[in-house]
């Protein structure tokens, strides 16, 4: 069979490529377990060179979501699945509505109709996020049957297409399930568009030796999860039989909800002799009002009973990261 | 100013441009009462001859709402307000899924669209639907703070309207408003594609001396609402400051919760001497179906609180049709 990944050539596109290529098999249209012969990668980049870790099977192709016969040639054959993780991030949708609306909503809608036209019905996850939840009228807890009142347009687009999965698999066009994803740290490389990007930023900046500048403050709350954990929950949802998933095909996943407090203690924790580059506060009242609209604890019993991973800790996380990405 | 109404021609859309050219002045964009020069009906088609009760400020236009351009073409002037009414009901967008998306979804971005392009942030009030609500997971009593789990396709691009209205206002392009509508009664004229069509039949049917078949029994529960009501809640919730609404501009209609049976002895008790035509029950499992995925409890204080209307009880509705509909 053939795995689809949109956003491919992101951080947990690439990650969940390379768990994919090495499970070597998911469960096809057919219902039964297929042998995985391609994995193809989109995204509006191609990586230079071929990532680490990743054998022939994964192919890299660019264009845009938004361009509906682009997404369209994607789908050429009916064995197949989609990771749908292409996304105009939280910050960057603020920045540019129209942007977001066409990567967010128009793409989304690009790959559920070629999804549909393959005929099979097959199997298609989507990332959503915690993002959905928001405002003054936002419970204390946020989970999957709080009412989203999102406070950003990317939330808002999230939350459409939640219900969008909802309805093309209540009409047999998809067989959909929708991952709400909590902020995922710690992504490698570079800080990004997303308001929440300091939460990688504050364990990375330092472990690199770099000064990490905090647009908000230590008291600060965030659901976070490990990008080890959402991987194996990505493919773990894509798994779960439909008849388990129910009506409501969208799931809030396993997060730990912490302080940027409990955030910098960890790392000090782990980091043990390695000599930390500074973290500092200095408020940026753009991202502090977006990061104000979001949700400070969750709830995930259905992620649980559907038998999805939940990080042990923050130290694990830190561990996990400095395993895979700094110098031994 | 101008008030543009999409599904014009429709029963609501004509008795609301009644209303709206009786009282001659609404809300302007300027947040100043602004008197009404225009009432633009649009909608598929426009009626053979001129309704009564419409002087020459009402104006019909007749396209597709599917269609962007013909829909900004609409928008002419930046001291403008719109009802967007215009909708394919729920047994229709349940026969037709595309036609559903495409003027359900389409139709409504592109009514916010010119709305938004105007630059005036004029006032959108989005006609909204209690099929937002559904499914196994619905409580028994739904309201503004129930989670949306749409069973329609109808309800599903009901609820992603919500969601738009909401961001199109926090981004200040518009001032929007979406009215949550139980099921409306009653309806003149020929049945329509809505499942609920028949809760007007068992009425109008009786009354006209036409035998009424119903496609579910007596016990099935309705939140309903007569139209008189339901439009002084459309012009309400235009006039309601938008600071009196917060961030979640969506607002459920109040409504009665009736069993078919309390609707059949509500006829009888107002028809009198009237001689009725029949009533039999001739179940329709498709109708049945969507039916039953439909709250039967509905909580609506924040509609009260804003100052909108509640119907006393189902005969004054009956009464209400009587009166405007039947012969002297």
């Amino acid at each position: 069979m053939k795995v689809v990944i949109t956003g491919g050539a992101g951080f947990i596109g690439l990650q969940l490529a390379r768990r994919l290529t090495a499970l070597g098999t998911l469960t096809g249209p057919s219902g039964r377990p297929e042998k995985i012969d391609e994995v193809l990668l989109f995204d509006v980049v191609t990586p230079e060179n071929r990532p680490q870790g990743l054998d022939q099977r994964a192919k890299f192709v660019s264009g845009e979501i938004a361009d509906k016969a682009t997404v369209k040639r994607l789908f050429d054959r009916p064995d197949l699945s989609v990771f749908h993780l292409a996304s105009v991030v939280s910050g960057g949708g603020e920045q540019d509505f129209d942007l977001a609306m066409r990567v967010n909503l128009d793409g989304n809608l690009h790959v559920l109709e070629s999804a549909r036209a393959l005929g099979s019905r097959p199997r298609v996850v989507f990332a959503s996020s915690i993002a959905v939840f928001g405002g003054k009228a936002m419970p204390k807890h946020v989970g999957d049957t709080t009412k989203q009142t999102p406070q950003t347009t990317y939330g808002m687009t999230k939350a459409i297409g939640e219900l969008l999965v909802n309805d093309y698999t209540r009409k047999s066009f998809i067989d959909g399930r929708s991952a709400r994803l909590p902020t995922v740290i710690i992504r490698p490389g570079k800080p990004n568009k997303a308001a929440s990007s300091f939460a990688s930023g504050v364990f990375r900046e330092p472990l690199n030796g770099i000064e990490c500048v905090l647009p908000v403050g230590t008291e600060a709350v965030m659901p976070l999860a490990g990008y080890r954990t959402i991987v194996e929950c990505l493919v773990k949802l894509h798994e779960a039989p439909g008849d388990k998933l129910g009506e409501d095909r969208a799931v809030s996943l396993p997060s730990l909800d912490v302080t940027v407090a409990d955030m910098i203690a960890a790392l000090k924790r782990v980091a043990g002799n390695r000599k930390l580059g500074d973290i500092r506060v200095e408020k940026d009242p753009v991202i502090e009002r977006i990061v104000a609209t979001w949700p400070v604890g969750t709830t995930f019993e259905r992620a649980l009973a559907l038998g999805l991973p939940k990080d042990p800790d923050l130290d694990s996380i830190v561990k996990a990261y400095i395993e895979d990405f700094l110098p031994r």
